[in-house]
């Protein structure tokens, strides 16, 4: 069996049909929309056929798409070209605790240059109270990033909701990180009333080194990277022609396809919960459960056993998943959004996360529940606080 | 005849060996680096093994190449992450005239933000004076960013002369934007003594979407892109994985190429003008003498006509130029490094700019000259400026 791929939030496979219209933008029109000849015009069109796919996935107008290099330039983006654009209104900033770490570090450098930060607890599934956000508001609020979906433990947040709380304000920006949402849920920003939403190309089976980031028309932000008249000046650069044409065409069949995609992930995804609880004792679910969350994504704790050996375990027979705990997301406290949402540090430890694509298959599942179960009996036969648990009844942690 | 491009410093041909070993990372080992699985560490190698040509092209050490989006974002990064890495120590920055606008805007900005920003002239051939720069220095500089090749002129500046005028003063950072000189000149960073320079992917004949920025080992500066632990937290966001792969491939051909590369374009550059000269008159080269240009560049001012025509009938027949006249850059005043070499108007108007690659051959040089010869020939029976030239011998401009 060839290896199979359960990181989807991390990066996906890109997609046969994607490569093939993005080919003939490295090797034929190489060229650049700001020259007049016809290798320029041939680019620009192609932009602005990109430009519209991406604006159709999100309900918005293509003008208000700008195109940047990542996620997380989108994401800096927005925080930092509001709130230059608003300084002179206030200096209160509203986030959550659960954000993408290109929402939290930047606010970080902010905070240290004077600006006021709020971090909205969550619940234990990952939601944000919209009443303590509305306590939260006060006249120096200038701008509120809440994400959409977090791609760890799923939680899709009721942004629509969120927003009405907000919009009684009237001088409050509101963004949504939408990377995890896109490709995996209906996203219309006019129905969110979003003033910016970020969306990246990589986890929808586009290329890397794409992204984009709407900006509601109207809406003045100040550019961070600067240079050229590219991206109505709002970010300069030579474009990434071949990945905006790529970006383009995921963003096109992640309309059309997305709601099948849904039916095949949830099913997989809900197999691959049920197998593993239904074989394995002391396993938790991570996040809200399964009905009300993001379709691909499974997280749960499987106790006394740590899920960064189990990763290497499965690795090892070609099983790519990620989890949770310390070493694997590069930081020693393990997962902040785990913390954030109360689990202790056995549990942390002991995450390991799917997160699907419509390219994972139902032989794919039942091998990886099979062999996450056999690798569970062998970590926990090593695992001293399993043994002892088995001995004595307790947990002594 | 296809096509024939000879705007290769906007952007350049992919070459095919280049895309071959990007191809893998689009459909197969589509992983990101900070995953601990197989996809993770493959893709590692392969970013470790693309710093390392990168960083030999330049003769730099690998964890001295941070590797960004574009050139753009590379010049954006380095003056304004230098800035305000430095502000403690003063308020003042130099630079040239001639510089790209991704210098120009950064530098704009900082100036509306109360820093001091000198704007070196430059000579009738593009260069800057040492003892200009000498003087402009003053207690309270503390960078310096000087281009070393200039992509619409050709001028190649010395900047080991320039560096060394700079470095008896010890707090100041020298950047060069080298975008233009890559894979046209031996970049030696190390003999430079520069602390940042400039290069990038896409007028090497490597992918668009990516770029580097080379910090001397030991220079902090300050991130302009943050989230996650990217580039050494230098620049965050998920990395553009082919293309950085495609980027290390194409300099690892320039390195080992760019001699006999630098042979080919000159003789066909040298053809095309000296062919343009003889066969029409009133044609001025802008820039330094042959000898001593980018070997690749040729800019001429052919009197009495329209650059801007001419690039359009030449387009029309395959033909591919840039111009310095006022619509093809963007730009009602036209070119701003023709203004800065002290070009009039008319002349401004009149340019028609050549960037050869070494994908450009005889034959096409050789059918260029003779069309360029007979569309000045039907541009100038149409120009009254000519008409009158010719009926009584005076320039009415």
């Amino acid at each position: 069996m060839n290896s199979i791929y359960f990181d989807n939030q991390a990066s996906s496979k890109l997609e046969d049909r994607v490569l093939d219209v993005m080919l003939p933008f490295f090797v034929n029109y190489y060229g650049i929309p700001q020259s007049i000849h016809s290798l320029g015009s041939i680019t620009q069109n192609a932009m602005n056929i990109a430009r519209k796919q991406v604006a159709a996935l999100i309900n918005a107008e293509p003008e208000e798409i700008i195109f940047t290099s990542c996620g997380t330039e989108s994401n800096n983006l927005a925080i930092k070209g509001g709130v230059e654009a608003l300084q002179a209104n206030g200096n209160h900033i509203i986030t959550s605790s659960v954000e993408h770490i290109s929402i939290l570090k930047p606010l970080e450098k902010l905070a240290k240059r004077g600006f006021m930060v709020t971090f909205l607890h969550v619940d234990k599934y990952g939601y944000v109270d919209c009443l303590e956000l509305q306590h939260a508001i006060n006249k120096n609020t200038i701008l509120i990033s809440i994400q959409y979906v977090n791609p760890e433990i799923g939680t899709i947040q009721d942004i629509k909701k969120i927003v009405s709380t907000v919009k009684s304000y009237a001088n409050i920006i509101f963004h949504t990180d939408a990377v995890s949402a896109c490709g995996q849920v209906n996203i219309d920003v006019k129905d969110l009333n979003v003033d910016m939403l970020t969306i990246a190309s990589s986890v929808i089976h586009g290329p890397k080194g794409v992204a984009a980031l709407y900006i509601k028309k109207g809406l003045n932000i100040i550019p961070q990277i600067e240079g050229g008249i590219q991206e109505l000046s709002k970010r300069s650069g030579t474009e990434n022609i071949p990945a905006i044409v790529g970006f383009g065409k995921a963003c096109e069949i992640a309309k059309r396809e997305y709601k099948q995609n849904i039916k095949i992930v949830s099913t997989l995804r809900n197999k691959i919960f049920h197998e593993i609880t239904n074989k394995i004792d002391h396993v938790y679910l991570n996040g809200p459960i399964t009905k009300f969350r993001l379709s691909c994504n499974l997280n749960v704790s499987i106790e006394f056993i740590e899920g960064e050996s189990l990763l290497l375990l499965l690795d090892s027979i070609g099983i790519m998943v990620s989890s949770g705990s310390a070493c694997a997301s590069n930081n020693l406290k393990g997962s902040y959004v785990l913390q954030a949402i109360g689990l202790n540090k056995v549990l942390r430890q002991g995450t390991i996360i799917f997160n699907l694509s419509k390219f994972n298959t139902l032989e794919e599942v039942e091998y990886t529940v099979t062999e996450v179960t056999k690798f569970v009996i062998k970590l926990r036969q090593i695992s001293s606080l399993y043994l002892n648990f088995i001995k004595t009844g307790q947990r002594i942690y």
